[in-house]
């Protein structure tokens, strides 16, 4: 039997990924510092509570799990902060420890969680077309979140090399879904809505790739079933602008009148468009997403409505 | 008073950084695995021992000390191993725990050894100079040591940044001195000759930057002593082939008859020349080296004449 552990389990991909693995056929072993959510049915079949930060409890947890598969989602993630928070750099020391544990206790294949912000996204490095290619489109992420991510990633790619380990990591473009922050782009504008008050925007006319966290699960699951190595975009391979978003779950809601696109000024510095080429995610992983903008936004506005 | 804890205090630039700190005022505090080395008056007041690889031990280290200044040289250097030891992963982790330490416990200016081989040395990355300048040629290491490093030190010049600590790195160049390991150019030579034994080495035309190890100890202390920042070449400046290096050692033993330049292969793609610019150093340092390569060299097979 496939034996998956799969660290950061009760965050916003680590919940949708378990059953995503459980369906692929992996005895999903999940962990988190905390117990499981108590709304979820998890789909895992193990639930562990560890604190990964603890080097300690990373072999205590491999040794009592022993896994043929890791699927490391857990880091720091708290709002406006992580993107130049001092634990980007004990994840970072965290992730290395992690691994060389899982490689050391028998792991055959893992897959660790990027992020898009890897690229430089500064300049020209992204061309008019907005278009990210793994191989090509230059890296120098701007901030610590993303250095920490490219560097630890870039140093497990040269050792799982010489140590004969399977390894990949998922860029993570832009997920929207349920559990997600409050604070973000589509649950502060969906709330608003929901609650009849005016949502303010920026002129939002930045390109992102927006995919529902469903589909963000889907295809790591299906990369770590997978054997491609290397880095693998985790993206839609379409671009939506952020009013378009916005605009689009105003009219799901019937409620275009409260919406304020332009209120709120745009950030200095901005990249035009960040989208993600999939031809890796779809010809060597093999996953198609299952939602489209529209239909992704109308699940996650459901969402927020049976909890309003 | 300013206090200095120096880690790898038992190593090859280790022992002779302690005393160059203590000319420099500081107070020395010193650590490493083991007891201090014997033969040393070692210039520390103060000797831990402590393995930095556990974190715990890194915190009651910081804790005991309350340095306000940190010269980090542990790494790890098994003599051709080094390039691809997995622990270069557990060192990235250690280091980066130090420094949070380090600077939560009120540190003020932190130093950590890098290496020239965080440059990139493929292709015409360096010119055919071999002129290495810090913030202008590419880095790009080709194993996982260098990649360690350069990793592990761009994290920290981000985080310190944002955290306002004085953050430098020193790139060291290739020192040879007392107490080197004698599987390395200098010593197996010098040994083989001193033996009376044959001498055999490579072609050796590729060009270098070779420092007595007590220059690159006593560079790397003005560095922590001064306030410059980001990364500064420990270096003399100076290239010299590896069959000069060979044939001074033999001109000085009287022994150029053992002397087999040419008999072992040259090893493929080494970059043809590599040498430090050293504006930084002398300039914003302002350190200048005691030795040239012909009075270290003689002091150096001086001091292994002394051993055998």
């Amino acid at each position: 039997v496939q034996r998956v552990l799969v660290t950061g389990a009760a965050g916003f991909i680590g919940r949708p990924a378990l059953p995503a693995l459980h369906e692929r056929g992996f005895e999903v072993h999940a962990v988190a510092r905390s117990a499981p959510p108590e709304d979820a049915d998890t789909g895992a079949e193990h639930w562990h509570c560890a604190d990964l930060l603890d080097p300690d409890a990373a072999e205590t947890l491999i040794d009592a799990t022993r896994p043929s598969h890791l699927l490391h989602l857990a880091w720091c993630t708290a709002h406006g902060q992580f993107w130049s928070d001092p634990a980007n750099l004990d994840w970072t020391g965290a992730t290395l420890h992690l691994l060389r544990a899982f490689e050391a206790g028998g792991g055959a294949r893992a897959v660790v969680a990027g992020s898009c912000t890897q690229y430089d996204w500064s300049g020209d490095a992204i061309g008019p077309s907005g278009r990210v290619v793994e191989r090509t489109t230059p890296r120098g992420a701007q901030h610590l979140y993303g250095r920490s991510k490219e560097s630890t990633i870039e140093l497990l790619d040269t050792w799982a090399a010489d140590a004969g380990m399977s390894f990949a990591s998922g860029l993570v473009f832009f997920p929207f879904g349920p559990h997600e922050k409050v604070e973000r782009l589509v649950p502060s504008v969906t709330r608003r809505l929901l609650a009849g008050e005016p949502a303010e925007t920026t002129a939002g006319r930045q390109v992102r790739d927006f995919a529902h966290v469903q589909d963000t699960a889907g295809a790591l699951a299906a990369l770590l079933a997978s054997e491609a190595t290397g880095p693998v975009n985790i993206a839609s391979g379409h671009g939506s602008s952020v009013s378009d978003v916005a605009s689009t779950i105003a009219r799901i809601l019937g409620r275009e009148d409260l919406l304020r696109i332009g209120a709120l000024p745009m950030r200095e510095g901005e990249a035009a468009s960040v989208v993600g080429d999939v031809n890796r995610m779809q010809k060597e992983v093999g996953f198609m997403p299952t939602f489209d903008l529209e239909s992704g936004l109308a699940n996650t506005v459901e969402w927020w409505r049976s909890r309003s």
